[in-house]
C-alpha cells in the first residue's frame, strides 16, 4: 500500500517550524511496511489543500493529512477534505460533550468547530488536547486526519491510527543499520555494489551521514519475525565485506559503542581535549551512563593548561609544538595518569579557519591513546578539510574509532 | 514570485531525517519576498521526482531541490531535472579539477558524476562538499539544485542561491537579526505585536529556535543602504522594547557574545563541567579564537574528579549532594583559581533520563559564576525538560548568559 502525508500549515512554508510530523509519520508507517513516496506540505488555503488532495488521491491508497483541525478560522482541513471527498459534515454530540468537559468556560465559539466531522468517518478520540481527528475510506482512498501539534500528533497516531492502519495492512517489515566509520560512500558503494545488485526480496541501500556512513538492510514479509530473518543473513555477509570499518548494527553512534565496550569491560577512559575543546566530552556523555566509565576530562587549549594540567613538558612543547604527535602522547598519558583511568585520549590539532602553516596546515590533527597495553598515536591520513566543525567532529570520531579498536584487540 | 522546494530522498520518506533544509530555505525564501506555497518530498526515483517537477513547474516561478547530487547510483537529481528540462548534461572541467583537489587520491569512479552538470547552467561552487549545484531558466520557470547534507545546503543557499534569487526578485533587501533568550516564543510575542502590527513597509517576525528565540526585521528597497537604513529604527524600538533578554543583533549566538566580549576586555573564563560533560567547552570553541579568553576547561563528571580537580570539599559533596548550589559555586571558585583565569563557571545537574528524585528532579541544574567582583549561583526557574540533550543545552546556554550579563554589568 502507498501512503501520501500532506501537512497542512502555513507556518511550515514560512520555516517556523520544521514539518518533524512527516518524520515520526514516516517511521511508523515504513514499520507498518506502508511505502510513502510522497510529503507534501501546503499552507492553511482551501484551493491548494484541494488541489494536493487531488494529486495525493491519483497517486496512493492512503492520505494521512496533519494540521488544520484547530479552532481558529484559518483551520479549514476538515471542510476541504470534506468536500473534496464528497462527505457531508455534522456535530458529533459525544464529542462535542468532550469538549466542553474538558475545556469548561475557557470555551469560545470557534471551539465549537472542532466537534463537526465527515459523516460516516471513524473519530479518532484525541486525549492528548481538544482536536479528535477521524479517518474514512472514500473515491478509493482511505483518508485519516490528525492534528498537527507533534505532543498531540505523535500520540494520536501511535494509539489511534496505526490500530487502524494495522487492520488494512497485515504484513510487517524489518530493517537493520549498519554503521561505518572510515569508508567513504563511494568507497563503500564501490566494495557492497557487486552483491547488492544480486539482492532480490530484501533491498540494502547507503547512505552517507555526517562524516559517517551506513547501509540499511530491510525486508517486508508476512510477520516482523519472517522479515526479521530475511535481514540476518545479508547483514552478516555485508558485514564480513566490510570488515572492520563496520562498528555496529543498530546502534546510534561510535561513542556508543565505546561506552557500552568500556562499561562492559568495567574500564575507565579520561580524556585530553585541545583543538576539540570539550567536544569529545560532550559526545561521550550525550549517551545515558556514560559516569559508568568517564569520570573526568580536561580541555587543554592553552600550553600553559597542557603544561599544569597534563604535566605536558615544556620542553617537549618548545621543540616539536602544541600539534605533534609527542605532545599528542603527553597528554593522553597525562589525562590517564591525573584521573587514573585504564585509559587516556586526547587530540591537539589546528581546526582553523586560522593558525595553520604550510608544514602544519589547517586540518592537521593528532590523536593519542595511552593504556596498559602501551601507548599509539595517529594522525587521519585523508585531506585536510578547512571546514573547523568537520575537522573537530572528524578527530572526536577518529578518537572514538580508536578507543574501539583497541577494545576489539583486547576482546 | 512562487518558488517550490523540492526534497529528494528517500531516507526523508522513510524518517531517518526531518526536511529541515525546507525549513531553512523557506525562512530564507520568506526573507527574499518569496512565497513558497508547497514543500514535496519524493524519493530516489526518477518516475516521481520527474512528475513531482511537472507539477511544480505547473504552480511555481523557481524550483529549489536539495539532494540527490551525491556520487552514489541512486542519486539521479541531475539526470532527470535535465531531461524534464530539455537540457543536456557535460562535464565542467573547473569542477573536475575542483574534484581532484578537494578528493586526492581517495576519489573513485563515482565522484566524476558530480562533476556533470546541465548545460548553460550557471554552476553554484561547493565550498563545503563536494557536490557543486547549479541554477538555469527554461521552460518557463528557474531551477536551483542544491546538496542535500544541511551543512551544505545553509552555505550553498545562504553564499550562493541567496544573490541569484535577489537580482530574480529586484531590489535589495536587508535584514537584522535580533537574538533573544531568556523570553519564550508567545511572551515575546505578547509583548512586540501592538507594535509590529503597525509595520507597513518593513516586515518583523518572530521565531523560536532551540531555547531561544529571534525577530527577523526585513526591509526591500531600491539599494541595501536604503533597506538597511528602513530596517535600523525599527530594530532600535525592538530593542528597547525587548530590553536585556535581546543578547544581540546579527551575531550567531550566545557564545559568540560571550567570546567577544572576554576578549574586548581582556578578560579570561575557565569552565567546570558536570552534567553538561564538555557542552560548554565544545559550544565555546565553536567560536574561531576563542583561545585569547579560553585557556582551560575541566570536566568533572565524578564526584572524585570534582575534589580532586576543582579542590570541592568531600564534605559539602556528602551534605549537599553534587547537584546542589553549594557545589556548584566550588565548582566555580576551583575552576577559575586551577587555571588562574578571570571569571569561572560551573555547571552541575540532572541531565536525565535517569538520576532523578522527587526532591532534585530529572532537570534541574545550578549553574554558578565567580569572578573578582563576587559569586552568585543560579537555577533555572523554569519547568524543567526531561530531554537530556534540552537539559544540557539549556544549562549552557544560561550558563552563557549569566556570563554575558556579568560582563555587561562590567561595562
Amino acid at each position: 500500500m502507498i501512503c501520501e502525508i500532506i501537512a497542512v500549515g502555513t507556518e511550515i512554508l514560512l520555516g517556523e517550524i520544521a514539518n518533524t510530523d512527516a518524520q515520526m509519520l514516516s517511521q511508523g508507517l515504513s514499520e507498518l511496511g506502508i511505502n510513502v513516496y510522497f510529503h507534501t506540505v501546503c499552507g492553511d488555503n482551501p484551493a491548494r489543500l484541494a488541489s494536493a488532495l487531488e494529486i495525493a488521491r491519483s497517486r496512493a491508497d492512503i492520505i494521512i493529512t496533519t494540521g488544520g483541525l484547530g479552532p481558529t478560522a484559518d483551520d479549514l482541513t476538515k471542510e476541504t477534505i470534506a468536500e473534496a471527498f464528497g462527505k457531508k459534515l455534522y456535530t458529533d454530540e459525544e464529542q462535542q460533550r468532550r469538549l466542553h468537559e474538558r475545556m469548561g468556560p475557557t470555551r469560545t465559539a470557534n471551539n465549537e468547530k472542532q466537534a463537526i466531522l465527515p459523516e460516516g468517518c471513524t473519530v479518532l478520540v484525541n486525549d492528548w488536547g481538544t482536536a479528535p481527528g477521524c479517518a474514512f475510506f472514500a473515491k478509493g482512498c482511505h483518508v485519516i486526519m490528525l492534528p498537527g501539534p507533534p505532543r498531540e500528533c505523535e500520540p494520536m497516531f501511535r494509539h489511534r491510527a496505526f490500530p487502524y492502519l494495522q487492520k488494512l495492512t497485515g504484513g510487517a517489515i524489518a530493517s537493520n543499520y549498519i554503521k561505518v566509520f572510515g569508508l567513504g560512500e563511494s568507497a563503500m558503494e564501490d566494495k557492497l555494489a557487486p552483491y547488492l545488485n544480486t539482492l532480490t526480496d530484501v533491498t540494502a541501500a547507503p547512505y552517507a551521514k555526517e562524516g559517517e556512513c551506513e547501509v540499511r538492510v530491510t525486508a517486508r514479509a508476512e510477520t516482523a519475525e519472517l522479515a526479521r530473518a530475511m535481514c540476518a543473513p545479508v547483514v552478516t555477509r555485508i558485514l564480513g565485506m566490510l570488515g572492520d570499518v563496520a562498528y555496529g548494527v543498530d546502534v546510534s553512534s561510535l561513542e556508543e559503542v565505546v561506552v557500552k565496550g568500556l562499561c562492559a569491560r568495567g574500564l575507565t577512559l579520561s580524556v585530553a581535549e585541545s583543538c576539540t575543546g570539550g567536544l569529545i566530552g560532550k559526545r561521550l556523555t550525550d549517551i545515558p551512563g556514560a559516569s559508568q566509565c568517564f569520570g573526568a576530562g580536561y580541555i587543554t587549549y592553552s600550553n600553559q593548561a597542557k603544561i599544569d594540567v597534563l604535566g605536558v613538558s615544556p620542553q617537549t612543547l618548545e621543540e616539536y609544538g602544541a600539534v605533534s604527535e609527542q605532545v599528542a602522547l603527553e597528554m593522553a598519558r597525562g589525562a590517564r595518569a591525573a584521573s587514573n583511568a585504564d585509559i587516556g585520549i586526547a587530540v591537539t590539532g589546528i581546526a582553523g579557519p586560522g593558525g595553520g602553516s604550510e608544514s602544519k596546515p589547517v586540518g592537521l590533527v593528532y590523536i593519542a591513546i595511552s593504556h596498559a597495553a602501551g601507548d599509539k598515536v595517529i594522525t587521519p591520513n585523508r585531506r585536510y578539510s578547512s571546514d573547523r566543525a568537520r575537522v573537530r567532529n572528524s578527530a572526536a570520531s577518529t578518537a572514538f574509532d580508536l578507543v574501539r579498536r583497541e577494545l576489539l584487540m583486547e576482546g
